[in-house]
């Protein structure tokens, strides 16, 4: 299967919170940097991930935002 | 400075290409990982990034999508 | 494979037109609806899809905006 | 009134679901595809939409994600 | 026609630069603001928009990003 | 600090809205205009905001949709 994003890493999933409709989904990508995604509980449901499972993060580049410091 | 964002790396751009009022911004992040940011030129001016600078990669949680294989 | 997002179509590839970094590429999704991607050209390259290819079509819900008129 | 969005589908609310500051409203667009978008609570007061209304699905290109299995 | 979006601001274009498929469209909101958007060059015609036109400038809330110096 | 957006704006928070794990931000900016952002109740937390902070309002261009009435 090939997605036409930019953006594609490899992580595991380290912790679930719910509460309403939204779930925040918090994923360790290599380096041990964190990542997270925030969506629907019906589509966790039908991801049907738990912590500890292998996830993929797709983002598209262009909602990605540099800054300079 | 802080911001409101779950998604906060830091990289080290590695290429820019332009063509258009668009343009695609190739940034490493930990592990050798590549993340990619498409801004306007003119947002590319302001940040007055080139080819190895650091550089904050930012991404609000609703813009990732994970996948699971 | 699963994609934790709530819009999922199925579509065909009708035109892609490029001009710059980015393409657009359009898709007919069922009941002749007409719906459009835009992306890096590099994606549509990893993609590799052409005209009359059946693509899916995903969008997180918090990117679909609801109008009444 | 015309709107800059490559995606416009019309379609009608199915289901409307509330918990916490966002609410989710399921949409069914033409060949009984399934749609859905996440708002706050206040712009669905905002937009006074119930189960049985037409509605515009309005998503811009940007935000459109194409796979290819 | 009401709009699901928590942002809706009024404003004038100031100015539209074109340049591969995707346009670059500014926009005066009050208090002399500026904003801008980037839409396919599709989209500018359907909209059918000039220097000095009225326009409304919509953001929905998740794609607003807030920092804190 | 530069950061790359087309759309920055100075405001002020008039509201903070909690239910669930997300949470909206009210922000008046310049002549009145109200502006808002839903974010995670963590990025809240790290971002430090209440009512009366200055904060800056960021939106990257694409995310920008216009209409015409």
């Amino acid at each position: 299967m090939r997605i036409g994003a930019r953006n594609q890493l490899i992580g595991k999933v380290t912790e679930i919170k719910k509460n309403g409709i939204m779930v925040l989904v918090k994923v360790e990508v290599p380096a041990k940097s964190k990542m997270a995604s925030v969506m629907t509980e019906e589509s966790l449901k039908d991801l049907g991930i738990k912590v500890g499972d292998k996830v993929e993060v797709i983002v598209k580049a262009v909602n990605v935002l540099l800054l300079k410091r």
